[in-house]
């Protein structure tokens, strides 16, 4: 069973790097509330969006709550890094990860909402005693940090993956959010939301699809939300 | 259900290293199609039978099937090798891949079949979403690598582990092969096509038994197969 | 069902570094018969409680049965200088181990007592087919080398962790043991046996606990562990 | 002798991080041409100033000489992007290193200038045969990616490595470049050219310098210049 | 002064990988000595031309000096590798090595000749203390193990190291002898043997070279060493 | 010219490892004032005599200063570790240092004496820029990690190293102060000093060489001491 709103959390990477403040306002003028930031160390996948001190900066403009999604091999130095800053919600891949239960430690203790992120091929048997501890869990639908390459494509278990999910959280009675990253896009948002995500990643083929504003986008998001919910309650 | 007719692999090790042109001739003279490859980089276990220009050579002089099994650290830097000489099926193992659905990607991209490798001791539960995207799973059934230890004996479950993939595969409705590979020999060969094997690396216990032709070590083989896949109806 | 008798295992870091002789002594005049012994290499944790060197001195010294935890990254070279040593009991962590059966079969052709250890967030289902080859598996109750951090307290799920692998081992028909380490205190023994644990790592909150001696605090552990098992028939 | 006008490079870092273009445009106005880069991987040194994704927008928007400094343990990867992006300049840490030679002939081959970096404490005698490759030598005057950190001071012996570098320069006659880094304040200005460099990275402490427009620093930054190279013809 | 006769040492990569006895039995008869092998683990460069089995096999083969070149992370490996195989020389790179007197230890007491290797850009100071204990340096005039990257071209130094390194050798009173490795063609030869090199690897620019037999190579490159021969007596 | 007494430091491996306090009282009772502490990772060297809380302990214990010796792959975390636990001095390898620069300043900051160590093949070249921060050089003459390795002898260019550093130190009107470890035994302690070492690390070939009180050895290393540096004065 459904228990949050759902959150759209728009990419930073689909604002214009160069102007980032301007991207801030027009989000928060949409009425968003939350923005979306990979942190990649360009070994865990070979690419580096952006730098610790970006995030540090926007961090001083804005109240936005900051969804930070860490893929690195040395986990703790980026939680760290980001417990310093302030953002609201740090989330690390189990797959690089053998002191899991230590870093759900160390953001609890910092008032940071933890997040855990499955790779696509990963199984939901590695959630096995982490889920109740942790708030989101957020599913890889493509390969991590190649969203840039056209050829990655949401892997076609994805509906399923999510469905798994939901009926494992709502089997053992907790309020985990479901986040969902890769080609979250006007198409198939509503079979996501319909399986049970409830935390939107939003990037160019949803909420910056050009020709557009904002605003627009988000309204044609709503909608197919409001009917992945529906269809949802109907099963 | 058994869909595949059983195929056997010959190890290319098994071959004579100084003369593999004649091995090779005389492997496709006994009928067969396919030819296992290990590829080792010395780290993932400390051995490296083969070297690449050697397979870049042979796929020059053969039209074997080229079923190639990577056991490295760095699986995407040897699939792309395999890739660029054109084999037939690539096994990467799932303990040492963090962007599984990446390399599945990046072969069924290229038309190469893929396979995954999973150690003795690895779970079957790591296969969750991958399964329906292989063609085959390679059950390794000693520890990969140390083939030439002779105190590395087949693992006990082996049988127990070949029935539950078969069991698996069946529930899902798929048609994935399943590989066994590590002291394959003429007296477990009958169990292990019985429990659902049906694709088998060939080395010195069965088609090179020594004081035979490889013709006649493979007519006892396929007698073993046959016993097996008549257990495997009658249970 | 329970087949073992409790061990009481006493850490050796509790014991006063400079004079581990007279430590040993006062162990065995206690009437125990184990001693636990952390080997941790500063990378998989940041720390490094005992050397290699020392553990081969009290060899020397004494017939308690000596209980080695493994937390490296190099596990074959620490496995293998246990066995140089002589001695017990190996445990060794799934999380870092890629060729899981081989030190497996290295440890039992030397005749040492296997043991697996899962850091706290770790999936049972990693057991799948290593259970029943092993004498006991160790689960971690805090995050494993940070023992001296007062921050680090008993993850919350650590009584169902035992009741579920304890199913497990029953269902199978098996005797493997249970061992618990991380703020196994006077507080939290009953509980933990009643779930099925067999196997304590008694540190400074149960048998070293200030201002009593060793005999005094064992017998309040053995009450501890009476009213566990009581509790455990009952259920 | 001095063959090159000396650069003023100034940091990317002391721009408002969430307004870059307008940033670029005051550099640009102030008559300067040259943009110094830094890209750290978290691994080098526990920093990550800029993503890739960041440079890759600025080189839309400017002309300015892009000076990319790489502080990163796969260097070819960085290097590989940065050849994309195309950027002026790349420099890479020797200390990292292997193919050295490989990473010149790439850059050279796609007509981008060399730079070669050196740590403070590592001597000069690594640049034996690569000197006359490259055209720029940048000599670190504090410990690369600890810029932040108020501790950090630039080494003692600056000037003197400065000049040693200059004199092995002159005598091989060669007109390569001698870029310094850390801490090049209008205090040290002076002497460091006066000592032969020639390539001066501005930051905080010369071209930023609060209180003051870029053009007032850059003016009090090119007296100190003047100084230097009178006092260095001089000697 | 030069002290050995000129050793020529055919690259067995050269040989037809498929029929490697054939290739043995063409060395021999063209009355060569020596055979030397690339041994490369595709992490230290990305290529692996050979496996550690194949050299096993030739070794049963033929009495051919083998000159072993590894290119690896892990050098120990495989120098205990090549040791068990029975080789007469090992080369191992320093830019890899911390315990680079450790190996050299490891070989001498087995009776193997010493050499290392040093990479195009390292400066010959890396030999200072190691010199007195090495039968052989070898120069890498190319980037190790991209010998088949047309672009490779040989490093526009190479002379001059060869120089320097005559130098150093002379200067110490020492007989060590000079490998050259990479690109050692008939153009380049003389020069080569003129500056100091007394072991040239040679591969398809020189006893390789098509459309003429290996004798035939050979006694072209015998004049060109002769006239390099005769202008070092000269200088 | 020596500027400081000769300091005899013995290694702590040397005690009883489960009587260390009495193995202290001895050796401040034989009238000396260092203890030599090596510290290895199991990395580095295959070997990790001691643990870092033993070393905690034995601060608690006594006034000797402490001479710490780190053979490790991760510096900062051994020296940070040092640091808390107030050591006199700590020594690191420049083989596996990037930032050295660095750990000087944080053991300056400290008020640590610095130490740094070369590996016997290692060249003094790389002390050019760090000379003159460090307050001891540590010359490894054998192999760091292996002493209990019967067939590592000391190196031959031993005293060729110290004095080959000597002369460097002095050319440069530096005091720094030489250490030599590894088989420092009564038959080469005259050599030695005379050759300009002035810190001796003591283990079972000098200080605790059998059937001889410490103070008994302690008085013969004394006489070789003064032998060499008579040796030193006359030459």
């Amino acid at each position: 069973m459904q228990k949050h709103a759902i959150t759209i959390a728009p990419s930073i990477m689909c604002a214009d790097l160069a102007n980032l403040e301007a991207g801030i306002r027009e989000i928060e003028a949409a009425g968003l509330d939350t923005l979306h930031i990979d942190v990649i160390d360009g070994s865990f996948s070979p690419s580096m969006p952006l730098g610790i001190d970006t995030i540090k900066r926007l961090r001083e403009l804005t109240d936005l709550a900051f969804d930070v999604h860490i893929m690195a091999n040395d986990n703790e130095f980026f939680i760290q890094e980001m417990i310093n800053i302030g953002v609201e919600q740090i989330t690390f891949h189990l797959e690089t990860s053998i002191h899991i239960d230590r870093y759900i430690n160390l953001m609890k203790k910092n008032n940071v909402k933890v997040g855990v992120a499955l790779n696509p091929a990963t199984p939901l048997s590695v959630l096995e005693y982490v889920l109740p501890q942790v708030d989101t869990v957020l599913l890889m639908l493509i390969n991590p940090g190649f969203a840039t390459d056209k050829n990655e494509k949401q892997v076609r278990y994805a509906n399923k993956k999510v469905t798994d999910l939901r009926e494992m959280i709502d089997r053992l009675g907790l309020d985990t959010r479901i986040e969902v990253d890769g080609r979250v896009s006007l198409e198939t948002i509503t079979d996501l939301v319909a399986a049970g995500a409830d935390f939107l990643v939003a990037g160019s083929t949803s909420l910056f699809v050009k020709g557009y504003t904002l605003a627009e986008n988000k309204a044609t998001m709503e909608e197919k939300i409001a009917a992945g919910l529906k269809q949802r309650e109907e099963s």
